[in-house]
């Protein structure tokens, strides 16, 4: 059996995954730029280096049966790596997802195409890389626009919204987007909600529940679920995802970000990984996520997840300030902490994840948790 | 709030220990032989000793808030150590459980004695420390008796089965017993179960559910429950261990080994430490018994464990084999691997554990698992 796995990045989510696998009696390397990094602790090895080094990339395939990523932001150069036939036979080592999905989902003008050819329902948009195209995609329109840089937008970063016709900041975001943008059709929805799926290298598929997501500044705040999805539109959305993950043959985790308008489910992002929408599932779940994962990248059966309660719920534990929080056992409630040695506003430093008689009563407990937390 | 916990060894009780503290955002400091002891890759800091090195263990305080114990087998010397008042001023250092019980609850002649004063049912017995006492104890006697050697005796070691009225090994045992031993009744169980509680520095006290254990050749071979424990006897003693464990200022998680004989509760062993009866609480428990550990030291608040189904069972994995073993990933089971680096015939290598319709579900469907284990 395959047991070691190789992680590209080292921070909370690589962290989730090394305790997930240490405790099953698997081993993890991690390559990340700084000893403080989460992960680096629950590692075996670590290998100091910044994700885009190829060289470092090697050393980790060398001591790993198999790779995987933390984020989607991986260099091109080390997905073309990865993807080379020379590569996959010096290191006996496979990346997973597969290095030519990882390129296409992080850039968000491939990953709407890709979408698109697949038939699943997302926002229009048009690819914006300068001022003319930016005054024809905007002008004339009244509705708000959404601005998308390609390449690395996360927690709001990279996302400019264009209300009315004064386009100085929308010109100087476009300018400031090396990438190139996208400019989406803003959707009024009426909740966000998400859904994480895992496929396995032998074609497993397991899903787990839609759930609602609350985001403030950009920022996941919480989820709560399962939402109730016996409706045609619910179905019909979940097998066309599954439908999409086996035609591209990914391998992982995948979680899809959605817009709920009250009569059409609209595609918002995908994140190829992990992902913070589904981090109820470690504690509210049958199977964790991080255990889903790691199966699917080694080849490993799969399970369908069951919730272990009526309702869930998680809540980010996000900074305030840069004062050194003071953690706060609550009965009831399983925090997670990420052990990051500096706090910052904004930053994601932990969560709390609570089963409840239903996600509203799941979340009630949730957030009154989190308010005996100082962060 | 005191995060950082010193943990005197380094086997798999101390690794799960661990584990959970560092998902907490605990520190965890493992004082252990072996560089691959199973804790050690977990614990932040490594102290390499023998657990019966003062030095070491004063080390182990200097960077810890509270010290804990794997094992109930720690020297005299740093029992009496931990005991001083100038190590708690000097060290800012407090040991839990506390160590006049570690010592009391270790030795098998002073934990009878402790239960006695306290009237919790036990089997009868006599102190037995030379031939003569020996003779005394078993001359006369039809029914066959239990030698336990006062120190050091777990999974078989230091018991002796005297059957009929050849005295020939029971007196060998005796002479090699070189701390004394007391002579049991035997108990005609029909089954043997067990139950855990956790009490807090605090003084709150939660429980566990009677469960129904199996031992093959002395060692615990698998667990299941809840056990119906509606009935008088039940209750009653639950109350007395409560009673108990106030009354002697315990704290931490705390194990009762007891064989019921059908119509009597009798206590057979106590363990003042997480136990191995207690690993289901793991997955099937909405808290487990090493986060009810680390909280009780600590002074956190505890809470109370619920089941997280209506049945549920944990088989050992146990080594019959000096060969590498192949692990197996069978969906629906958790199975929680120790990372021994020598697989032995006897060895607890890990465990399983699984939620089940009824506890006879739920250990078919460990059993059928184990099944796909090599060993």
């Amino acid at each position: 059996m395959k047991t070691k796995i190789g992680i590209i990045g080292g921070g909370q989510l690589a962290l989730m995954l090394a305790t997930n696998a240490v405790e099953r009696g698997l081993d993890v390397n991690v390559l990340s730029e700084n000893h403080h990094d989460p992960a680096v602790q629950v590692a075996k090895n670590w290998i100091k280096a910044q994700s885009d080094q190829i060289s470092a990339v090697e050393k980790l395939a060398l001591i790993s049966d198999v790779i995987t990523f933390e984020s989607e932001f991986v260099s091109a150069a080390v997905l073309q790596r990865l993807a080379e036939k020379s590569f996959k036979q010096n290191y006996h080592c496979h990346a997973y997802p597969a290095s030519r999905l990882m390129k296409k989902l992080s850039d968000r003008l491939s990953q709407k195409q890709l979408l698109e050819k697949h038939q699943i329902p997302t926002a229009p948009y048009v690819a914006v890389s300068d001022s003319a195209q930016l005054n024809k995609a905007l002008t004339g329109h009244h509705e708000p626009k959404v601005l998308k840089s390609r390449l690395h937008g996360y927690d709001g970063k990279g996302t400019y919204i264009q209300h009315g016709g004064n386009l100085k900041g929308a010109r100087d975001f476009v300018k400031t987007s090396t990438s190139g943008c996208i400019a989406e059709d803003f959707v009024p929805f009426k909740r966000e909600i998400a859904i994480s799926l895992a496929r396995s290298q032998k074609g497993e598929i397991v899903t787990y529940p839609f759930v609602e997501t609350k985001q403030e500044n950009y920022r996941c705040l919480w989820v709560k679920g399962p939402i109730d999805a016996n409706s045609a539109r619910f179905r019909t959305l979940k097998s066309k995802l599954k439908k999409f993950v086996e035609r591209i043959d990914y391998v992982g985790v995948i979680s899809f970000e959605i817009f709920d308008t009250g009569t059409h489910l609209l595609i918002n992002e995908i994140a190829p990984r992990v992902h913070n929408s589904a981090h109820y599932s470690q504690d509210c779940m049958s199977v964790s996520q991080f255990e889903l994962h790691i199966r699917a990248i080694l080849g490993l059966p799969l399970e369908q997840p069951r919730p272990l309660g009526s309702g869930f719920a998680m809540m980010n534990l996000i900074g305030t300030s840069t004062k050194l929080p003071q953690m706060k056992f609550v009965p009831g409630i399983k925090h997670h902490w990420y052990r990051k040695t500096e706090n910052r506003p904004g930053r994601k430093m932990g969560h709390l994840n609570s089963l409840g008689s239903s996600p509203e009563a799941a979340l009630k407990k949730v957030s009154a948790a989190r308010k005996e937390w100082k962060l």
